[in-house]
Parts: structure tokens; sequence; C-alpha cells
């Protein structure tokens, strides 16, 4: 663990938190085979950069992202501003010779993906590396999924039911933020947590999603305006700004095996908090989980004793299971913020290895496609559209 | 409870059997108007029908159901055969003057739907009632959540989320049966059990559903016949015979308050044995139900304190609920076949009211109807179809 | 099942019911080698009697027990009165060559009990059987965990964990029902729910247990009176009756294989209807039933594979479980009163076998020798006292 | 944040990690009045100690306690040792007038403690603080639970329901661990997860438990030896080391209040991997709560209109709850290790206002006689034992 990687992050938000606790957390959780260190943190607001840095444990501070990928002592650049900056600065930071890890949705269109995409590649043949943050492939219980299906512990795939409920919006009172705003997000729920369960499920089955019908809507078209969301459509106090983006998408699509899935994205869903729910039917087994009960996964095995069968709560502790060996004792849990340790780990020990992380540029740009297909067929009444 | 009435059932499958259980139980359960007496029971196979009475404890048998329905010692026809002859004995017993109790759905097509619909109108007229039978309405916990919901105990819906998924066809070795062929049984998750939750979804929220986007499709196209299958496409031994309905039935639909609502009906959900499960989702609160935990109600009460909330699991066995007065004491379950005394209860009420019993043909004719508008989407491309 | 088993019920309460539903039901769901009629109904008052054969179809009436049990047209006594009247009854019925049916708790004494169980020994001479009502042994899912456990599926067991929790006291304005009178009832929770548990432990680990240690407490110990309940210790209005019998019995035991166990009988556990839970550990698994969930059994089998074990959750709705040929479908759901088919079910099979049907008055007899170690054992500080 | 809290910690097991989690992680996390740093860490094996040093974070190393807490640049000693070197440590840290933070159980005697909490109440006259780590406190469901019944959202108190249950035990071939020698350990199930509840239970009730009745057993009483082990009472290899401690402690309680509780603690619970399971039961509501789902609580309110009560399960993830502020969004799930960082914020917070974190030692001490009891209740045949 002695040759350093000097990481630079741009964004503070939530985002920066969970990225945040990854950088710091990963080297006294795992034996890596390079030393992160939090070496800058990028902010437009001095101030408020400086506070975050602070509070995180970053060592220095800069407004200006385009100086710090220039820097020489900076090894890895990791993205968690909105949707729509990721495009320029991971191409920048490629180009710079930096490995980039950027916070997912890729981007916000599928033209600003492709370039990602492209300068990934280029990156790739002078051994830079691209990786894309869709972290919930990383809480141990959907990587113990995805290795039981590949596995054939389920057989062959027969249907695939993935859905992401938040009810975050159901107050219609609830206020603007930039993630309404379809120039800032991209999109709605479809973009942020639907791109969760797309990536989810191309990554569980092994299977790219190839064509998709669906319909999105906005239940609630003006919000309050607060003081800090000003330039969101609206000034703050009595005006409302316009809601541009989808509160609900709703789609099926069909895997490249021909398999039906689909799919639900909502912040609408009154009580469900963060409810993203998935389950593979396969002829030989199923498998489910749930996000709000994360450390388990459910396996139906069909290949039980008559009598015998029914759904089996694994309880994803044990030191058999993905990643669990850098953490406590059997049926200790584990929570949200672990998966950005694992991220970090994975990402260390490719980039040390020489190999590409996963999920890459592409598998992002993957997943753009479908939300890209999805707006397309919502926009021509649900017709089936090719991805 | 001193009048009778008088009832002749015609079938006696599976069905059968549970209707019979309701004629058995209600009149011990609860305090009737009327006093059911299970008159005659009507078959095909002359000792069958026997062994079936004999157990069930029907006084008469008859192979000939045009005969029983002519008798004037009959009030009550309970017809529980497949649905290709519901039409043809429902309108005969109704222009006799019997009341009919049709089980769902209540036919294989929307004409005839339509003609028993009108059959009905045109005997209410002479004091005749009609009752079609989703007696999943009657679970304590489904009335509840009905009627929590026209209390406005969870405020204007904002979306509703409805699968009904079962596996007994993930295996391909399952045999063929009669619900498998579409001339018997006119379609299949569709009619069978997507059926139940498109009345359900009706019936709670009270709203129609005005037209839908959906697809339909036949994962397993051959069967193994059996002998006592024959006749369904093929014949017994090493024959297989063809699928000719759907398997999974997945699809869109809105209501007429403009409410999205998502329908999932499926037989290849490895390890779901009964999931009929139903979430509406309100600006005030949520409702949750699934059959296969059917003494629950879940309630999400939105107005309740911030750091409160959550999901209230109800058990729905406390006096004030409905249908318990007739049943045990708190925290005692009930099953499946308690529907069909609720039923019972229902229909004999309305006969001695003079009123017309729920769910009426005309409700079943919308469910007929929904059903239609998914087949034809399905089979335009998933294009938004009027119901 | 044409030999006809003529039935006198004696009793006509909540319990009268249930087992009236048994009589009415098993006929109709299973091939019973005797065929059951319901023909006397014996009370105290004759017209509340009258009313409740009326309504659940038992031929005749009578107020006089032992005119009806002198009958040669009756071939079974089923006793649902109040524990203080059961060995009176019992010994006398068995005496004049009636099969017997009793209902739990066998007895309010031990050696009332003792008495019973020389009389069934007497019976059993003559071909006559005596069997205790512990209905749910007769559980599908209670009984698929005995026979996994003396089929060795969880090893050898290492500690049961039994309780048995209700709420229907917890508020202090509840009643006095005969159930809170030591003359009547016996004992309180520890003989009305507590007799449950013990038998089950029994039942299913097939150890009885040699030796306990517990207390018991009465936490309410006066309670308003009610007319109905004149005579129990008050008169009705401002009066207040006194408490009589244990709200709370909670102790430890130990099988007679060496292994402790823990029982909780209570009626002030709040929000807890009818929460019986058991679980058996073993070496190599383990088996968990709760009484709300009632059609689940969740098996740990530590002899999967590392990383795949957990609890699963058997829907015991299949045609292999037990009990099931005579029900529905996959994933229907049986509740509460399918324990009394399935005893007349046993019952009837016993008889017709000339074999002892379980659970014999031995059984209940031994259930009754553990209650009354615990009450010893309460009064003597706790200290550990052989059954 | 800009005055520094200079920490030493002494012992780098499972319980070094995750305290080391604690100090890392706060500071990220809150707004704390005091900056800690990681300054040494101690140990009695030079390389290993500093191997965890470098991993998780420690600036320095140390081999001697002594010398560390004789240094005058150190402000707090975390002591994380086998609690068979607590007392020494502690006391002579107070002496030195550093802060202490010492792991529960706080003393393997109550000797011992009553000398710690003597030297706490002498350190607390000089500003000197001291805490026992009962981090189960400082989950935000079970802050909640106590702040809740304090509040009297379940009225007056009427059952304590408490267990902790693993099952790593449960295989005889699990080796020997300085945690089954009883003069390393102090007691066995009793005292390391024991301890727990019987904490939990005085802490949410705010009521002391006064007297105990209980009994306790070694289930395998001789262990396989491994060579890290050896020295436990036995030699590598083929070698059998004794068992001296307890396996399973089940024991009833009384509070202060006269309330009744039950406790199991056991390590023989198989398929039970870290339950620990308490449920309140008042005359108002209940509460429960269980480890293994951290980041509900389930609440029952009895004031609620008749048929809408039931256990409401609030996911302690909203900003309202305690300690959530420094984390994540609604929904987001907290793990185990999230108590250490709040064990951190409460005892910056406490230094730094010159108050008394808790639990204090007295805490510490109370739990320690209450084990004391247990045992010496189990050794006379579970007589009832004052605490």
């Amino acid at each position: 663990m002695t040759i350093p990687l000097r990481v630079a992050m741009i964004g503070h938000g939530f985002m920066g938190a969970a990225h945040s606790v990854g950088w710091r957390q990963a080297p006294a959780a795992f034996d890596l085979p390079l030393a992160p260190s939090m070496a800058v943190l990028v902010g437009r607001d001095a101030d408020k950069t400086a506070a975050a840095a602070r509070r995180w444990g970053w060592d220095e501070t800069s407004t200006d992202w385009r100086a710090v990928i220039a820097r020489d002592d900076i090894d890895v650049v990791d993205i968690v501003t909105p949707g729509d900056s990721h495009a320029e600065i991971a191409i920048a930071a490629l180009a710079a010779g930096k490995h980039v890890l950027c916070e997912k949705p890729l981007a916000n269109s599928v033209e600003e993906a492709e370039a990602m995409e492209q300068a990934a590649q280029d990156a790739a043949a002078h051994g830079i590396r691209a990786m894309v943050g869709f972290t919930y492939r990383r809480v141990p219980a959907v990587t113990l999924m995805r290795d039981m299906i590949s596995a054939g512990r389920i057989g062959t795939i027969r249907q695939v039911r993935a859905s992401y409920r938040q009810d975050w919006l159901a107050d219609p009172e609830s206020p603007m933020t930039w993630r309404l705003d379809k120039n800032r997000a991209g999109s709605g729920a479809l973009g942020d947590i639907g791109a969760h369960i797309v990536d989810m499920t191309q990554f569980v089955t092994g299977h790219a999603l190839t064509e998709v019908s669906g319909v999105m809507e906005t239940l609630v078209e003006e919000r309050p305006v607060l003081d800090e969301a000003v330039g969101l459509g609206g000034t703050a106090g009595t005006e409302r700004g316009a809601v541009t983006v989808d509160d609900v998408a709703l789609f099926t699509g069909r895997l490249e095996s021909g398999t039906l899935a689909t799919f639900e994205a909502t912040r609408f869903a009154t009580g469900r908090k963060n409810a993203l729910d998935i389950e593979i039917s396969g002829d030989a087994g199923a498998l489910h989980w749930n996000l709000e009960d994360m450390n388990a996964l459910e396996f139906y095995d069909a290949t039980r004793p008559a009598g015998e069968q029914g759904f089996t709560r694994i309880l994803v502790t044990e030191p058999e299971h993905p990643y669990l060996s850098g953490w406590w004792p059997t049926g200790h849990m584990l929570g949200y913020e672990h998966g950005f340790s694992h991220q970090v780990k994975d990402l260390t020990e490719a980039i040390a290895a020489g190999a590409d992380p996963q999920p890459t540029f592409a598998d992002g740009l993957r997943v753009q496609r479908v939300l890209d297909a999805v707006e397309r067929s919502a926009h021509s009444g649900s017709a089936w559209t090719g991805v």
C-alpha cells in the first residue's frame, strides 16, 4: 500500500460526501494495492468547498477544475457534479491522462455519453481507466445475486421485475431542485433512479436490453422555489418553478435473450423511501433483493425437494460473501455507504492490474441508450422502440 | 332465517368445491335473512356429479342444466363451469327467473359479456338479481382497503400498482389443461388472474380503467397431454398440445381520474404461489395488501407526526372489521374460502333487500372490456387502446 | 363413508362454534372412513342451545348431558365446556361406552386429569377412544415441523423457545370472564395458552418436560363485572371482581433429553393478538413457526453450502404437505378453523382403525403435570420443580 | 472544530477496528466541538500494532500503555482490550487525568467494576470523564425507542422481553477463543451478549433491575485448540481446551417498577446470526426492535382508532431521527459501525460541555451487578437473587 494514488474530487454535494467515505474507509477495510490519498476537492464556491474539504478530510481545495486536472500530482479525477457537466470534465480529464470515476448517470444525453465512451476507449490505449459509479452493483447481496445467476443457480431467466420507488415528491409542496430541471438533470425519475434498475438488470442477468415500451408522466407540474433554487425557472418567495422532468416512468423491456422485463421508477410511492426492488425468475429458481433490506438476498431453489421449497433469506454478512472480508463478523449489518468503499477497492485494484474497472463507460452508455429509448417510446404512444 | 333459498350449482371442479363451502358455512357464521339450501348439483357425468354431491352435501343431482333451471323449486343458479358456457347458462337462468351467481371472468368475450349484462338488466326489472364472483373483493382486508380509500384516508390517488404472480407453469413439463386452451378459457394469465387485479383496482379505487397499453406472451408453446386432457389439441402419452393462451400479460392502464396503474399477471414467477399484490399510493397515505399474507392490511398514514410514519400492519381480525362478526376472536386467521361465505352473505342479503348484489354483471363486463383492450393493444405493438 | 358416527357435543361457546365447523367441513374435505353426523347439541339453557343448534346445524338439542350420554344412538361425546366440568363428563361418557373428544386443557387439576387418563385406559380395553383437543398440532405447518424433526432434518435439538402472547387483558378495564376465575378456569394464561406451547413443544420434539422453574403474576387484580359475568366474584354495574388467575406465566423447562426450553404465556403483550411462536434449534438446522403467519414454516438447513444458508419460508400449501390433500391449490391459505376439520379426520380414522387417536388423555395429563409443576415452582420462589 | 482531542487506543482486535471507524468518521459526519485525532495505537506485539495503525490511520504506535497514559499530549484513552485488563488500565488512565472510553462489559467482576466506578467519580471531581461503550444504545432506532418511552408514547410499562441470539458455537467443532475462557472473558454468552440486553433494557425503560432468577449452561464443554489459541487450556493440534464459560444464559428479572422482564442470551440459536431483539409492552402501546433489521423501529399505538391499530414499521432514517443529521437522505440505511461514530460524537460533546457522557461507569457497574446476580442465582437453583 505504498504507491500513492492521488485523487481530486470535483463536486461536493450529497454524492461528494458519499464518495469521500469511500476514499477514507476503503484503505482501512481492505488491503489495497495502491494508497489513495484525498488530495484536492474542487468546487465553484471557495468557502463552501473549503468547509467541505475540512469536514471530509481533503488536503487542498480549488475552484478551477481545469487547473486541477492539469496538475502532474493528480492520478484520479472523481466527478460528482450534476449530469450536465460530466461529459466536459470527464473527456478533459481522460485527455489529461487521469483515471476517471464518474458518478451515474454517465451523461444527460446519448450524444454526450457516446463522446465519453469514445474518450474512454482512446484513453484505455494509454493505460488510463474510466469507471461509472453504479455503486448498487457493489452491495454484497447484489454482487452475490449476479454471481449466483452466472453460476446457473436459477437456470434460464424467464422474467425480470424491477422497480425503484421513493416518495419525496408525493407532497406537492416539496420544493424545486436541480433534479427537477431538465437542463441540469437530463430527466427525472427515469434518469435518477430508473437508471439504477436498468443497470442492475443488465448487470445481474448479463443481458442487454434491446427494445422498450414506456410511458412517463409529471404529476405535479409546478413547485415552490426556495432561495437556493433561484434560477431554476422562477424566483424565491411566492414564485413557483416548472418541473420539466418526469415524476414517474413505467416501462417494459426486452432483453437480448428475448426475456420480458418490467420497470417502474417513481417519486410518488407514498411511504416507500428508497425501495429499489428486483426479482429475477428462472426455470430453476428465483432471486429477490430489496434495498430497504439491503443485507439480505432471497433465493428460491426450485431444485430442492418438493415440500421444502421456499424463499431462503440469506443474510449476506458471511466471510464467503463478496466484499465481506473487509468488514465485521457474521450478522453485523452494512449500510448505504459501504458500496462507495467497494467502488474504491475495485477501481484501485483495476488500476494496479492494468485492467478496465467495471462498470465501464460503455456500460454507462448502454444505460443511457435505454433511457433514451424509453423517452422516445413515451413520446410515440408507448410504441416499442429499439435501444 | 326461515324463508328458504334453494340453490342449484352447475359445475363441480375446484370452484364448485369452494362455492359449496360458501353455501355450507355462511348460514352457520352469519344471521342470514334467507336460508340457503344446497338443492341440486348439475354436471355432465352422472357418477362424478353424484360423488361430488355426496361429498359436498348437495341434496340432488342432475346432468341436465336446462331441466334444472326450468324447475319451480330452484331460486338461485350458481355457475362454476369454464368460461365458454357462462353466457348461455346465465342468460337462460335469468330468463327463467332465477337469481344468478356466475363465477369470474363473466365470459370469454366482450360480446358474450354484453349479452349477459343486458339479460341481467332485463331480469332486474322483474326483481331477479345477477352477481359475478370476484370473491377477493370480500377478503376482509380488501373490503377494508376500499372503505378506507372511500373515507379519504389516503387522499387523492396518485398511483396504482397491482400484480398477480404464480409459478405453476414455470416447469415446462407442467401438463396441458383447459385453462391453456383459448377456446375454453378465452385467455390465459390475463383472464384468469389478470381479471382479479383489474376488478380489484376498479373496486378499491372506485375508478374505471379507460385505456391500456400492454404486451402478452406465451413462454412455453407446447405442453404434454395427460389422459384427462385429451381433446385439448393432442392425444395422451408422448403427444404435446399447443398452448394457445398467454403465460404472461403486462400492461399499464389509465383510470378515469387520469391516474396511471401498472399490472402484471404471470404464471412464471418462480417461487410465487399465489401472490396477488396491490398498492394504492395517495397524497395522504398508501395502502398495501398481499394475498399470501391475506389477513393483514398495510396502511401508511402520511398525516401522522414526522418521525412516527411508517407502514402499519393492521391484522384484519377485529370485531370492527368487515365480515369479522361471523368468525373468531381477534388474531384468529381466516383463509382462502371465507370469501365464498361472504359472497353468499352478500348475495342473500341483496336478494332479501331487493337490491343489486355487488359486483354486478356490469362490473364483470367492465373487466371484460379491459381484458379485451389489453389483447388489442398487445396485438398492435402496445399502442394505447381505449377500453 | 356409509357407516355413521353420531356425535353429541356438550357446550356451545366459542369452542362449540369451532368444533361444529370441524364436524361440518371434514366430511366434505376428506374421504372419511365413517360418516359423522351432528346429532345432539347439549347446553344448560334450552333457548340458547336451540339457537346455536339451528345456526350450526345440529339435529337435536338437550339440556341433560347425562341423558344424552346414556342414549344408544350416540357414538361420540365432544366436550367443549369450561375445564371444571371436563372430568365428570368425560369419565361418565367413557364409562357409557362413548368415544370422547375433550377440549384442552384436559382438566383443571392433575388429580382430575389422572382420573380421566385412568378412565381412558379402562375404556381403551373395550375399544373406546379418548382424545384431547390440542388442535394447533394439526396446523399443517406444525405437523410438518414435527415430521421434519423426527426425520432428523435439524439434527440433535439444542434449544427450544416457545411463547404465546396476546393482549386482550392489556386494557385494565377489560371485563371479568370465567377465564379469569380460578374456580372455573383452573389457571389463567398458564392453562389457557401456556398449555398450547407446552403440548406443542412435547409434540414436535418428541421429548417430555421433566422439570421447570417459573414465575406467575397477576398484573390487574380487579376488573369490572358485566351482567353476564355476575357470580364471578361481584355484582354488575360499579362492582369489580377479583382476578384469581395469572395474567403472565414465565418459565424455563428441561426436556428429558436435557435440553433447556423457555416459555412465555402472557395476555399483556400489547399489539400481539395471537402470537404463538416456537423455534427449535438443532445442531443441523432450526425450525420456526408463528401462528400469526400460520401457513408458513421457516426452516434453516445448516447442511446447505456456506454462503447459501438462511431461513427458508416454506409455504405449507403444497399437495405434499400434511392435510393439504383436502383443500385448495398451492398458495391458497388455510385459517384457524381448519385444525378442527383435521381433528375430526384424525379421530374418525383412529376409531375406524381401532387405534388410539393422538393426542391421548395421557398427553393431556402430561401437559397438566407440567402446568402444575410451574405453579408449584412459582409458589416456591422459582425453585426447579420436578414434573 | 479547532481544539484537538488526542486519542490513544489500547487494543487492536475486532473492537479496535470498530472504534477506529468511529474516530475516523465522526468528524466528517458531525459538527464536533473538539477535533479528535488518532494519535497513538497501543498493543503488545509491535509488528501487529504497527500494521493495524497503518491500516486504520493511527499516527503512532506503542507497546507500553503505561508510558502512553503518562504522556501530556494524550487527552483520551480508549480501551478495547479483553475484559480482564479493563480495570487496571482505566483506573490508571483516570488517575493520570485522561478521559476514558472503555469497551463493555466494564469489567470481569463486580469488584473491579466498583473500583472503576469509584475512580470515575474521583476523576469527575477534576473534570475528567469516563464512559462505557454500550454502542447499541446509539443505534438511532434504539435511541428513538428510549425517547418515545420517556415521552409516554407506550404508557406504563407492563412487560419487557429481550433476547440476544447467535449461532457461532452451534457447531461443536468451532474452536476455542479467549471469549470461552473464564479467566479472560469473565463469562460467556451472559457477559458478552447478555450484557447488551441488560443495559438496553435499563436504558430504554429508565428502570434498573433489582432481582433476577436464572440458569446458565455450557452445551459443549471441550473445543479444538488452534495454534493462535494455545495457552487457553490446551495445546494445538489434536488437543481440546475446556470451555469454562456459559453458552446459554436464560433469566427473568424484575425492574424497580415491579415489572417482569425475560432475557435470553445464547450462542446456540442455529440460523440466528446477531439477533438482538427487544420488545417493551405498555398499557398505551408497544415498541419492538431487532438488530438484524436495525434501521426499523416497530411501534404499536394503542390509542389509535379501533380497526386501524397495528405495528407501524418506522424506518429510522428521517432528518427528525436521532443522529440522522450526519448521514444520508431518507431511506438510506446505516450499518453496524455507525454506533461508534455516534459514541465519539456523544463523548466529544460531553467533554466539551463539561458533562458526564452516557452511559457512565455507574451504568456499567449496574450491568455488572445484574450479571453477577444471574450467576449467583444460577448457582443456587434459580432462586431469586437481589442485584
